[in-house]
């Protein structure tokens, strides 16, 4: 065993992004992901792109992004005998995750309730918008949609814009971080006790735990946060908070003594506002005062006379400068895998270092079925069966 | 045992948000985490308000939002004594979680090589804003900072504002998340195996792992996203994904097909533009043509119609309205606690559910040493021990 989760074996009936990324997760650290996708034209993340572009012309990045360490076994789940497989499989697993809108897998014959039967120590995951009920089990459960309805929308950005979602998803990763510490932990249990159980995560409530803090002010203060008319990088945060224009760039300028601020930025008066609820009352008119300094010198200036005086302070920095961060590089925060039509493909490498487990790339993500007759021989299909499913256009 | 973690054990030397949150996950689910502090003032988050408001006067929201199910004891960490009181608490705890800068807790005593000597079978994780060492090691790793380095904040907003961070923390709140997926799944490793190990997270590389598909995109075609110029949602992603004004506030228009919403801005010249590369391309001309029909009614008339047509669209909701909102009211996602000085508090409920084993809140987050005579006459100090410590300014 060199892996953490080696030997658990995952039924992956998930798609999109928030499943995908949690059994990607589970991967990384050795697990088993099985990847039952639809027959044909497999996950509908396939298709999914940004700007149109694809990785060596023809693979979605996002696809790219959330399935290695997978394999696939591409099935048409409403044919009798895609149920004699996946109950096989299902013997077998430890866990099952599924993203489906609810009802969905009950209906196909694959709920907690059937599988249990098969296998009484099963851990099972329904991931949704929502919830399996209430008012919104029919929305629509899209990430830019749950931003809107948890209120992270509303407190992004400036003043005079609409509320500003971030640029990336942010829901859906932090479903599958939910999926994950709920799955690890039953699975902990289950090693303890022998009881299986299902876990239910939702992109609404996974949002809403997110801004913990916010809501705990929020509720208990009884008013909500208004998005500043500057750059303040928080509603609830006085200057100098924020993200300031210089000659050449940006400079972020965190939480920071204002006396060291003045100083450095050689406007002595700035320490008259030195008290938090003027630094607060004040942070529009202080966000351009500050930035009024920042704009007559270079990025690399202010970062260098800030960190000397261990102030908080940044450059603000693109994806591809990223890459070429010198910590990103001692991190060894990219790596690259070997796909069959994409070639080398450049990604991010896993995030936890483990001194005995470390995490590793295993395997490509998959084509659409590319482990059918494998993972079938191995639950114990005979060549004839396999082929006799080929026939069938189950597989 | 009716938790899923419970029986775990997590000395937790974390403070502020990171760890905290970390270990707040493990205590909702029953793991008991025993809250080393500084001895008089604790955790400085204890001090860290937004809007200079505080529960009941007197307690800040931060503190409480990411400190339930925990116990304090507080102690003077410079002394020979509580030397001695850590290392018996190492001996049966499972877990020992970390946030300070590199080198402290070697410094301390409290090292992996030192509580591993003591318990060989310790799960020990450290957690930084860049990593235990690199060139940025000694640099400031606040939540804001993180942002702007990991590229997240310059593909966030519109193109002729700064980059734009988001309105609450991101890079702790994950990396709280890597904690919690890496010691789960060591600790699932250590029931298999009887070995325990050393984990690193740090924020910098939890967020760019939050970047994951942005990152493949990017680093693959070799070139960087741009900020749109509208309030497109995404810079990869086409018109109409975003936020509109409407006559009464706004409205999200997620991924939906152009002819449906031709259909319902009642604007049939909108299907000229129904091409992935158009639409992409035209992105910020087609937003302000479509927010000229949306302002012209009101939110709820376009949520309806668009509902209706089962397209992807919802409102945009403040932080107080969300607590109204009617599915947040069906999945219970908010809570209340009763705290010693503070009172009845507000606050998020545990977002993952669980048939079998429920989390919950057992315990209010705690006063500055609160537990401390509780948590030494368990691991066995005798009463005039524990006086002998308070005379001596170790607790």
């Amino acid at each position: 065993m060199k892996r953490a989760l080696e030997g658990v074996r995952v039924l992956d009936f998930s798609h999109l992004l928030q499943g995908p990324y949690a059994t990607q997760m589970l991967g990384d650290l050795g697990a088993d992901i099985i990847k039952i996708e639809r027959r044909g034209t497999g996950d509908d993340y396939r298709y999914w792109t940004f700007q149109n572009f694809r990785v060596g012309g023809t693979e979605s990045p996002c696809y790219l992004a959330f399935n290695r360490n997978k394999r696939s076994l591409a099935l048409d789940l409403k044919k009798a005998e895609a149920k004699e497989i996946i109950y096989r499989l299902a013997e077998t697993s430890d866990i099952v995750v599924e993203n489906f809108r609810p009802g969905v897998m009950k209906k196909l014959g694959f709920g907690y309730e059937d599988l249990k039967k098969i296998n009484p120590k099963i851990i099972y995951c329904s991931a949704t918008g929502y919830g399996q009920d209430g008012p919104y089990v029919t929305r629509p459960g899209q990430d830019l949609l749950i931003q809107s309805l948890s209120g992270i929308a509303s407190i992004t950005g400036r003043r005079n814009d609409p509320p500003t979602p971030l640029g990336t998803g942010l829901a859906d990763q932090l479903g599958a971080h939910h999926i994950v510490y709920g799955l690890l932990a039953a699975l902990y249990y289950r090693e303890k006790t022998g009881i299986g159980q299902k876990i239910e995560v939702n992109l609404f409530h996974c949002l809403i735990a997110h801004q913990l803090q916010e809501f705990v002010t929020v509720l208990n203060a009884g008013r909500n946060f208004e998005r500043p008319a500057s750059g303040i990088g928080h509603p609830g945060i006085g200057a100098p908070f924020g993200i300031y224009k210089t000659s050449d760039g940006y400079v972020c300028i965190s939480v920071n003594p204002i006396k060291k601020l003045a100083e450095v930025l050689e406007d002595e008066g700035l320490v008259e506002f030195d008290d938090p609820q003027v630094l607060f009352d004040k942070r529009d008119e202080l966000f351009y005062r500050i930035e009024s300094s920042t704009v007559k010198k270079p990025t690399a200036y202010w970062v260098e006379k800030m960190l000397e005086r261990d102030m908080w302070c940044s450059e603000v920095k693109t994806h591809l400068e990223v890459e070429q961060d010198p910590q990103a590089r001692h991190l060894q925060a990219f790596t690259t895998f070997r796909h069959p039509t994409a070639g080398e493909v450049k990604t991010v490498n896993i995030a936890v270092k483990f001194s005995e487990t470390p995490g590793g790339i295993d395997r490509h993500p998959p084509m659409v079925g590319e482990h059918n007759e494998e993972i079938l021989r191995e639950i114990g299909f005979l060549p004839e069966e396999i082929e006799s499913f080929k026939q069938n256009n189950v597989i």
